[in-house]
């Protein structure tokens, strides 16, 4: 008994392939019926159905987590793990009537997923990637603290320009902070912009230098990247 | 006369070459005529004059599909594949008087413009990039899962935020969806954006992650790519 | 005397060097005039003293582009030259009082800074560039022709989507070309933006892969670079 | 004494780095006061606290400077260098009332989180970035000469095509500089676009050309790292 149970989470046997497809099936049809519970206007019918799929998925939630703790060799360390935690608050609103709603987190169940990538051959690409960014790790905390630190003076620099033209959208430098991030990184929802020579001035010279900065990280993680493989070629 | 016509669709011999340019220019300029066609307030004499070129064209290319049908050495195997779906996608509506309008499908016969590529010194590029793609499969195929992830909790997250504040544009985690495209591709239209400061912290800290792995994908097929011409050079 | 005038446009010499700099400077405060002449509500008097800055230049590029002329060895293939033209079209219009205004050309003379450039020590970058645009040619046409096709096909599916919804924004396939440019090079000015919820879904598609696409030429630019260096250092 | 002294802007003792983290602590918090200063409509309170921090601030930066400036070996060097000038502007200003509020250059002052870096691992980080910088710089000017030279022919060109249509947005060279800056760095704040046939099918253009050129400085300093990088693993 206790050897199927095991076999069951155990994605190398054919049982634990299953019952891991199903359970991953399980989160996306729950994360879709979270999605769709948000809809304003839906009919009651709608609502009921989701409610029917909400309980099931809970239930089968349940019994996979406590499955997970019993088989678990050493289960305090799994229950206080990341993906034990997610697990756990995934399914224990449901039982508590929380006020909040805690079922998106489950989303963060996707990342099982994962798993099943081992499965298949995506095992050699995650390693990849995971050696690409610890030999990148320093380089990129160096380059979000720049980032942060454009940003601050961009916000400073803007907030001169533009506070005494534009009161209400350049108000205060949490103001000016938000045209910043929008504007280094290139959104531009276009809800603030500088409407001041010298600010339009500024901007350019700060896009100019900040641009380059903040394309950096993904240049950074892309050749760390190209370095693993090659090493992995030359061995 | 068999000879002649399999002459007229073998890109190698002399007829084949003005054949193929002839079709590439057909192909063109129909879609040229199509795209005229949805012009609204169009002369009369404009639409007899885009009816003709559509006829011509119809005729031409139904005389290409058969003459590539009869030529063929596997004549199942060219019918049922890709190319030779969409060579017939493009003029059947035509004779079926279809209520559906395919022939923008004759976009995809642009592909057919590849061999002409082949022709001239193109092949080596093309080689290159099928190689550099077939190389970062796995890579590209997690990152995008990655992405897809990414930008659900991004919906996620910033649903819970703003939906109070904006009922009407972050009405559900789909509608939070579209706000997530448009951001963390940083397209940024603009429809849509956060106006409380939680949303707009929230905005900044997913920009911060997300740029990054955004952006990876381009990355990871120029780094393959250019992995692929060192090797190409050492060999 | 003859030699006097060679050295002038020689910036291998003294002369050369200085006379070099001063036209430089000319180009440049011609073109600031040229920029402040296009302000509306101009006062008479700074218009006097940009009508006489442009007589100074005219004067000045007509007397250099004469002197290149008459020093040049073979003169039909300078005056024939794309700087040649480029030099003739910046002061001719003076001349022939054309309603044509083609002072802006003049920014093209900006292209013979590069000269200044290979004074100093510029040359390596520039011949870095020059290899590595060489080398990437054929893969930068063929991204090109790529992009060209994704664009022409979105702009067709996002009519098909949109047309319905808002026949004014996308009241064709050349507007939705306009929405498709506007989009994939996350430009997104949000002057048109799908509505419909088969618009947005397939906007996250195209953009899924267009952005990966789009992005690469900068990428293959960027790699042959490195490789022009690495065989550099390797020889 | 002196001794004492000295350890306290050591950071290699243990002094040192408690005054140090305790120096950077206050620069994040008189920062922070200083933003939270820029908010309208303030309660007196909150405006009385802010004042505390600003002078316990400006006192602790006084002695701290002072010191540094009794403790260096060269003291007008010292004084004269980029951060001893920025360490003065932040404190100045508050003795002697100026109307202009330079708080915000202590932003500045940050940059000596660097100095925290450099206790940590970062050094190897940093040190690579300066590498890279030094060996890409050449290359980096060239190209931001070229982004300047295609930002100013992008905006004379969209001058003759966008002025007529929309003599407000366009009205002179340096409104279409804003649009061309806004564009081509794929801001895109919307506030102006082209509205003309020939303006849209001239912004495809620049964009087609320009994406390329804008996002190749990201690039050149992403493999000038990757670079310095591989160097080092070879050494």
């Amino acid at each position: 008994m206790k050897k199927n149970l095991i076999n069951l989470i155990d994605v190398s046997t054919k049982q634990g392939k299953i019952f891991s497809i199903f359970i991953q099936v399980l989160i996306v049809v729950s994360l879709i019926s979270f999605s769709i519970d948000t809809l304003p206007n839906l009919e009651l019918e709608t609502r009921r159905v989701l409610g029917v799929v909400e309980l099931f998925s809970v239930v089968i939630f349940s019994f996979e987590y406590l499955l997970r703790v019993y088989v678990s060799p050493k289960r305090p360390k799994f229950v206080f793990s990341f993906l034990g935690i997610i697990d756990l608050l995934a399914i224990l609103p449901f039982y508590l009537s929380l006020g909040v709603d805690l079922r998106s987190l489950r989303a963060f169940r996707l990342l099982r997923l994962f798993r099943l990538f081992k499965l298949v051959r995506y095992n050699k690409a995650i390693n990849k990637f995971s050696t690409a960014l610890k030999e990148a790790k320093e380089e990129l905390i160096l380059f979000f603290f720049i980032t942060i630190l454009l940003l601050y003076l961009s916000a400073v620099g803007i907030y001169y320009f533009e506070n005494e033209a534009q009161p209400d959208s350049f108000s205060s430098i949490f103001d000016s902070l938000w045209w910043a991030v929008a504007t280094l990184t290139t959104v531009g929802y276009g809800d603030v912009y500088p409407v001041t020579v010298g600010g339009k001035i500024f901007t350019f010279i700060i896009l100019l230098i900040g641009l380059s900065i903040v394309a950096i990280p993904a240049g950074i993680i892309s050749s760390a990247l190209s370095n693993v493989v090659s090493k992995k070629e030359i061995k």
